[in-house]
C-alpha cells in the first residue's frame, strides 16, 4: 500500500497503476477516523477494482461555522492499518492546503435535492460535498466510487452530480453498517457519553418500528409511519428531533400524508436526524414498499 | 472526419483513438457558425494533439431570457466543411435533449471574477458557460482545451474553475482573429447592417488608439485610457456602450483610476461590449504595460 501526499503524487501513482493495466479503478473518499462501514466499501472496491484508492480528508468546506471540523476525530495511524488490511492500494491524504491551495471561487451544487433533509439543518453542506467531491474525481478519474448508505441523501446528490456533469464513473452506494444492538455506525459514535450511546438505540429501533408496523398492517400512510418513528424516538429523554421525514429516494420528494404508503412507485426513504447532547446523528432506512423489501 | 450526435457514440470514439495511441486529445468547443478564428483554433489543436475534436452545440443554458439563443447563426453543413478542411477528427454535434436529458440540477459556478463585464450584462452566462464546458470536459476529457481570446473573461473563468476543480485539462488561450479592417471575428457579426459593420471598427480602432497614446506617452493613467476608449468609441453615433473597462487580467479586478498604467504588476485587460442597434460586440486587448507588448 502507497501513501501519497499531494495531487501530483497521486497522479504519478495512478499513472503507473493505469499504464500496468490494473483498471478499473476504484475510489473510495472518506473523512477518516475509518471504522467497520469504511472496511465495507473498501472490500466492495476490491471486488470490483484491480486498483482501490482511498482518499482522507477532513474537507473545511463542508463543515458549518458553528459545526465540529476542529473537533473532528483523526487518528491516522490506526486508519493506515485498516486502509491496509482491508485492501487499499494507495491512500491518499492530503493536507487542506494541498485542497486548496488558493481561495476556491469555482462550486458545483446540485439545486433542490439540497434544500430538505440535512441539507435544512447545514445549509451550504451540500455544496461543499459536491465541490470535493468533484475535485477528488478529478484527480483520481476512478471508474468506481463507494459510498455507503447511511448518507442517503449524499447518494442521490453524487448520483445527480455525476449524471448532470456527464462524469465518467459511477456511483455504488454500500448498505448501512450496524453494531450488533442495531447502532449505525459513524465516526461520530465516539462523541457519545454512554447513556447518549445507549439512548441512541432508538433511531434503528424506530425505522424497525415502522417496517414491522407496515407488515404487520398497523402503518398504512404516510402520517402514521412519521408519528410512529416521532413517537418511539420521543421515548428517548435524550433525543432531540432535527428531523424524521418519510420521502421518495432518490428525488427526496414530498409525499403527502394521508397517501398509502404501499401506493407509492418505487422507492421511499425514512430518514431521521437526532441530537444527543451535542451529537447529530443521522440514520435512515430505504426500501420499496409494494414489496416490503428492504434494501438496506 | 468522424460527426457523431451523442455522447456514447462520442465516448467509443474517443476510446478507440485512445486505444490506438492517438494521445493527446485536443478540444475545441463552439456554439458553430464557424468563422477564421474557430479555424485557428482547430489548426492550434491539430499542432498539439494527435485527435482534434470539436464540438458544436448552441448551449441554452448560457443564454439569458431575452437573449438571442432562438436566432443564433446556424449553418451545419458549411460548419462541418470548414472543420473538415481545417483537420477536426471528430464533430461532436449533440441535441439539447441529448446535453439535458432531463431537468439540470447540477450547476458549476465561479464567483468574483463572474460578476464584472460581461457577467454583470449577462447574468447567469458564466454558470451556463462553466456547467456546459465542465459536461463536455467530463465527456470528452481531453488533454488540452482551445479557446479564442475574444472571450478573454470566459478564458479567466475556465482557468480559475480547472485550477479550483483539479480538472485535468490545460486551457490553451488563442489569440483574436480580426478582418483586414480590424473587426474581430465573431458568429454576430452577421447580425450588423452594412452602416453598423462600418461603425463597429471603433471597438478595435479604440484599443489601438490607447496602446499608440501609451506609446506615444499621451495616456499614462488607467483613467486616462478609459476616457480615450469612450471618446473613440463615442465618435460613432451608433454605438452605445456596454462597458469599458480596464481591469488586471487574469483576476479581472478594478485598479486605482489614477494609478499608472505602467505601475501594474503583469497582464491587464482593456475590455469593451458595445451594442450596435440589437447587435452585441465584444473586443479585448490583453498586454503587459510595463513591456508595453501585445499579447493579443
Amino acid at each position: 500500500m502507497r501513501v501519497v501526499r499531494t495531487v501530483a503524487q497521486l497522479r504519478e501513482a495512478l499513472e503507473y497503476m493505469r499504464q500496468g493495466g490494473h483498471t478499473p479503478i476504484g475510489f473510495v473518499p472518506t473523512m477518516g477516523y475509518l471504522h467497520e462501514g469504511h472496511a465495507s466499501l473498501l472490500r466492495r472496491a476490491g471486488e470490483m477494482s484491480s486498483t482501490v484508492v482511498m482518499s482522507i480528508f477532513v474537507n473545511p468546506l463542508q463543515f458549518g461555522p458553528n459545526e465540529d471540523f476542529a473537533s473532528y476525530p483523526r487518528d491516522e495511524v490506526r486508519d493506515l492499518e485498516l486502509a491496509e488490511r482491508e485492501g487499499a492500494d494507495i491512500v491518499f491524504i492530503p493536507s487542506v492546503e494541498e485542497m486548496y491551495p488558493q481561495p476556491i471561487r469555482t462550486k458545483v451544487s446540485v439545486s433542490s435535492l439540497t434544500t430538505q433533509l440535512c441539507g435544512a439543518s447545514r445549509p451550504g453542506h451540500f455544496d461543499g460535498v459536491t465541490t470535493v467531491v468533484s475535485k477528488l474525481f478529478n484527480i483520481v478519474q476512478p471508474d468506481y466510487a463507494f459510498f455507503g448508505l447511511k448518507d442517503a441523501q449524499q447518494v442521490a446528490v453524487l448520483r445527480r452530480m455525476v449524471s448532470d456533469l456527464n462524469m465518467n464513473v459511477e456511483i455504488i452506494a454500500c448498505p448501512i453498517v450496524r453494531e450488533n444492538d442495531g447502532l449505525a455506525l459513524s465516526s461520530r459514535n465516539v462523541y457519545l457519553s454512554a447513556q447518549e450511546r445507549s439512548q441512541a438505540l432508538v433511531l434503528s429501533r424506530s425505522l424497525q418500528s415502522v417496517r414491522q408496523a407496515m407488515e404487520e398492517g398497523k402503518v398504512r400512510t404516510v402520517d402514521d409511519a412519521r408519528n410512529l418513528l416521532v413517537s418511539v424516538i420521543s421515548s428517548s429523554p435524550l433525543a432531540v428531533i432535527d428531523y424524521a421525514e418519510i420521502l421518495t429516494f432518490p428525488e427526496l420528494e414530498t409525499l403527502d400524508g394521508s397517501s398509502l404508503l404501499t401506493d407509492a412507485d418505487g422507492e421511499i426513504i425514512m430518514a431521521l436526524a437526532v441530537k444527543f447532547g451535542r451529537t447529530r446523528l443521522i440514520d435512515n432506512n430505504v426500501f420499496i414498499p409494494k414489496e416490503a423489501h428492504a434494501l438496506v
